[in-house]
C-alpha cells in the first residue's frame, strides 16, 4: 500500500498517522487544505478455542474494513492466529473471493487457524512485543483486531500499549469470542448462543430416546458439555425442558461443589418418579476442595490416570451405587463447531461484533472491545455497545447463583429468560449432497519483508 | 369394532377372516353375494434401539391404515413396544390428532415407547406367544405391524407361524428400522441415513475444528460412533472428506482388526503429513482375537473395568506411544436422536416402509417385510419392494470387504457411491423458541378385556 497522503497531526516518525486521530475531528479545519491520511493496513487474528460463529465476526471484520477504504487499506489475517503475526505469515485477504468471504458466515472453526498462544507478559518477554510492532510496522498495519476470549482482550491491550511505547502507535480492537459465555461487560458471547443451541437440542433429542426406551433398557444417560469453569453450557442444557418430569432432571454446573450421596440420591428418586434420569454435567464439575470430579475417576491399563471425561466417571458412580443401566456422551468439539444447527442471533451478534470492532476502529476508538447489550428479553432486542479492554482482560463471568435452583441441580426462570433469547432462530449452512457446504480459504501468504526470522 | 360382515372363506370360529385371502382374490365370485369381511383391528409397535425417524414409520403405517378402512379397524399402538402387548397396554392411536400423527415424521425416539425385549423361542416360552395371542384376540387384532430389526423381523414370523397353529392367524408384517444398517435384502435400514448424515457433519466440523488449531492444540481427534457388530456407521464419517489430507484420516471398522503398532504409525505418519489426525472409530472395534478395543482400556478406582468408550482408550494410546495432544467424543445417542440433522432421504423411505407395510398387509401379504430397492445410484432412485420375513430374520449384513480400502483404514469410492445417496436432502423439524417442536402423544390406555395379569 502506498503513503498517497498524510495527515500532518499526529504523525509519526515512520508516517504513522493514526486514523482515528482523524476522525475524531470530523470538522477539522486543515483537512480542506491538507491531503487526505493515509489508509493504514490492519490485521485480523483468530485466538484460541473457536466456535461454530467466529467466522462470522471474520466475515463482519472484512466486509466492513472493505467498506472504510478510506481508513483501512489492505486487510491480513494471521495465518494460525497471533502466530502468524510472529512469523509474518500473514494471509492476503483481498486474495479471496467475495463468495468466500460471505461462506464465512456459515463456516465454523477457525478458517484462518487460530491458535492457543497467550503473550506473556510485556517483562517477561519482550521480544514477542516488539516483534509484533516490527512485522506491523513492515506491513503498514494500523489496525490490530483480535478476536478471543478473556486472554486474547488482555493481549490486544498490551499490544496497544506496546504500540504506544515503542512509537507505533496501533489501534487494537478486540472482537469478543467464546463458547463459554464468561467475558464481563457483554450480555453474552458469540459462540456461546451456538453451542447452547447444540447442547438443548441434543439434550432434548437424547431425553426423547431415553424415555422411550427406560421400562426395559437404559434408565440413566450422562452427558458431557464443556466450561471448565464457568456453567453457561450445561445450563442452556436445562433449556430442553421446563417440568420437573422432563429432561434433564439434573445439572451439575462448576459453580456448585458435588456432593456425591446427594446426586445419587436425586438420580434414584428420578428413576423412582419418571422412570428415568437424564444428567447434563459440565466438564469442570468439581467437588467441595476443588478437585475436578473427571480427575476422580479411572486409571489406565497402565496405572495412569486417564485424562478427560466426567461422564463415565459420573456413570460408573451411578452403576455401582444403584446398578442402573446406563449411556453417557462427551460431546467435545462437536458442541462449538456445529454450526448445522448454529443459533442465528448467535450468528448475526457475531457478525455484528465484528462490523462493530472495524467501526469503532475507524471512529478513532482504541483498546476497546464491542459487547451485545441486552435491551429486552421478551421480545429480545439487542444493540451493540463497547468497554475499554482493561476491563474485559482476564476476568471470568461466571454464572450467578440465582440462575441456579436452590438445590444447585437446575437452572431458575430468571437463567432460562436469560438463555431462550440466545438460542433464538436457525440459519442452516447451504448443503450439497447431503453435507454443508462449508468454504475454504485459499490463504495467499502476503510476501516477507522482514529478514529475521522468530520461533515461537 | 363391530362385526357387521364376514367372508365365507377362510373365518375362523373366533369369526377371524385374513383380510388378505379375501383381497388376494379380487375377483372373488362369492363376494358379489356375500357381505363384505369385516375389518379387523391393527396393532403397531417400536421394538429395539430408537432412531431419528422411527417415528416417521409410525406416521406411514397410521397415516395408511386410515386410508384403508375397508380392511383395517382401529389402530393400536403397543406401550413400550412388544411389552404393551403382553401387558395389554394399548395406545388408541385414534384418539391423536392428526396434527400429533402428522408430527411425528419430524420427531426423533419411539414415541409409543420401545423395548429391548426379544421373545424367547416357542418352545422356550409358548406362554409368551399365547399370550400375544389372546390379547390379539380379545382386541379382534388382525395385523401386527413390527418396526424393528432382525430380532424383531423374527419376533414377528413368529408371532404368525404361532397365530397359524393356534387358530388365530395374523397378518404379520415387519417394517424395518435399525441405525446399524445391517439387515440384509433391503439396500439400506431405515434409520441409518440419518445417522449416517449426523456422523459424516460431525465429523466434517469437528475436523474443521482441529484443522484450525492443531499448530498450537489439538493433534489427534477420536470421534466414538456406534455399531458394535458393523461398520456402515463408522463409514459414513468417510463421507465428511474426499481425499487423503481431509479429516477422518482413520477409521476404525468392526470388520478390521484391530493393530495397534498400524495404528500408531498410521497416527504418526498423519500428524507429520496433515499437521493432526481425526479418528472415526466403530464401538465394535476390535483385535484380531475378537476382544472389544473398549475392554482393553480401563478400571475405575474400585479396580473394575469400565464399561463403554473406546474413544478414551484409543486417545490414551496415541498419548503413550506419541504424546500428542487429543481430544475425544463419544456420540453415544446423540447420533441417533439428532431428528434436526435427518437425512431426507431417510425420513422419506422410513415414511415409505410403514406406508408399504400397510399396503401390503391388506393385499393379504403376510411374514413379509417391505424392503428399499435401489434403482440407481446417480441420480439416486429408489423404489419399495418385499422379502418373506423368514429370510431376514436374525441375519446381520456387514460392511463388504471391497467397501473398505486395502489398507483398511478408509473407504473405497464404491462405498461412497454407496453412502452417499442416503445422507442426501433436509428435512428439518419446525422449531419454536430455538428448539425443534416435537410432538409427544397423549397416548389414551385402550380398555383392558382380559382379566388375567401377565407379568414380563
Amino acid at each position: 500500500m502506498g503513503q498517497q497522503g498524510r495527515h500532518v497531526t499526529g504523525a509519526s516518525p515512520q508516517g504513522q498517522t493514526t486514523a482515528h486521530s482523524c476522525s475524531r475531528e470530523p470538522g477539522c479545519a486543515i483537512l480542506g487544505i491538507m491531503k487526505k491520511p493515509a489508509p493504514k493496513n490492519a490485521f485480523y487474528a483468530q485466538s484460541g478455542g473457536v466456535s461454530a460463529v467466529i467466522n462470522a465476526s471474520a466475515c463482519g471484520v472484512i466486509e466492513t474494513a472493505k467498506r472504510h477504504q478510506k481508513h483501512i487499506g489492505k486487510l491480513f489475517a494471521g495465518r494460525d492466529g497471533i502466530v502468524g503475526a510472529l512469523t509474518e505469515d500473514l494471509i492476503d485477504v483481498s486474495r479471496e473471493s467475495p463468495a468466500t468471504i460471505r461462506g464465512l458466515k456459515h463456516t465454523p472453526a477457525g478458517a484462518f487457524g487460530s491458535a492457543r498462544f497467550k503473550l506473556k507478559g510485556i517483562e517477561q518477554n519482550r521480544a514477542e512485543y516488539e516483534r509484533l510492532i516490527d512485522v506491523f510496522r513492515a506491513h503498514d498495519i494500523g489496525y490490530f483486531f483480535y478476536n478471543g476470549g478473556n486472554d486474547s482482550m488482555d493481549t490486544a491491550l498490551k499490544v496497544s500499549q506496546i504500540g504506544q511505547a515503542l512509537g507505533y502507535p496501533i489501534t487494537c480492537v478486540g472482537v469478543p469470542k467464546t463458547v463459554d459465555n464468561d467475558l464481563p461487560h457483554t450480555d453474552c458471547c458469540p459462540g456461546f448462543g451456538s453451542v447452547a443451541k447444540y447442547v438443548a437440542v441434543s439434550t432434548l433429542e437424547a431425553g426423547l430416546d431415553v424415555a422411550s426406551m427406560a421400562r426395559t433398557s437404559t434408565k440413566v444417560f450422562v452427558l458431557e458439555v464443556m466450561g471448565r469453569h464457568a456453567g453457561w453450557i450445561a445450563a442452556a442444557g436445562g433449556l430442553a425442558g421446563a417440568k420437573p418430569a422432563q429432561p434433564p432432571h439434573i445439572i451439575l454446573f462448576p459453580e456448585i461443589p458435588f456432593v456425591p450421596q446427594e446426586f445419587l440420591d436425586r438420580v434414584k428418586q428420578c428413576v423412582s418418579d419418571f422412570g428415568y434420569c437424564v444428567v447434563v454435567v459440565s466438564e469442570g464439575s468439581a467437588f467441595a476442595d476443588g478437585k475436578f470430579v473427571a480427575d476422580a475417576g479411572t486409571k489406565d491399563a497402565f496405572g495412569h490416570t486417564q485424562l478427560g471425561g466426567v461422564a463415565p466417571v459420573i456413570a460408573n458412580m451411578i452403576r455401582d451405587a444403584h446398578g442402573y443401566k446406563y449411556h453417557w456422551a462427551v460431546a467435545d468439539y462437536l458442541q462449538r463447531a456445529a454450526r448445522h444447527v448454529a443459533s442465528r442471533v448467535d450468528v448475526e451478534q457475531a457478525y455484528a461484533v465484528g462490523k462493530a470492532a472495524v467501526e469503532l476502529a475507524v471512529q478513532g476508538m482504541n483498546a476497546v472491545m464491542p459487547t451485545i447489550v441486552r435491551r429486552s428479553s421478551r421480545p429480545y432486542r439487542w444493540t451493540i455497545g463497547h468497554v475499554p479492554l482493561a476491563q474485559v482482560a482476564n476476568l471470568e463471568k461466571k454464572l450467578p447463583r440465582f440462575f441456579i435452583t436452590a438445590d444447585g441441580f437446575g437452572i431458575t426462570a430468571a437463567c432460562r429468560r436469560y438463555l431462550e433469547p440466545l438460542i433464538g432462530g436457525e440459519a442452516p449452512p447451504p448443503y450439497r449432497n447431503g453435507l454443508p457446504e462449508y468454504v475454504r480459504i485459499k490463504g495467499v501468504a502476503v510476501r516477507r519483508k522482514l529478514t529475521a526470522e522468530f520461533k515461537v
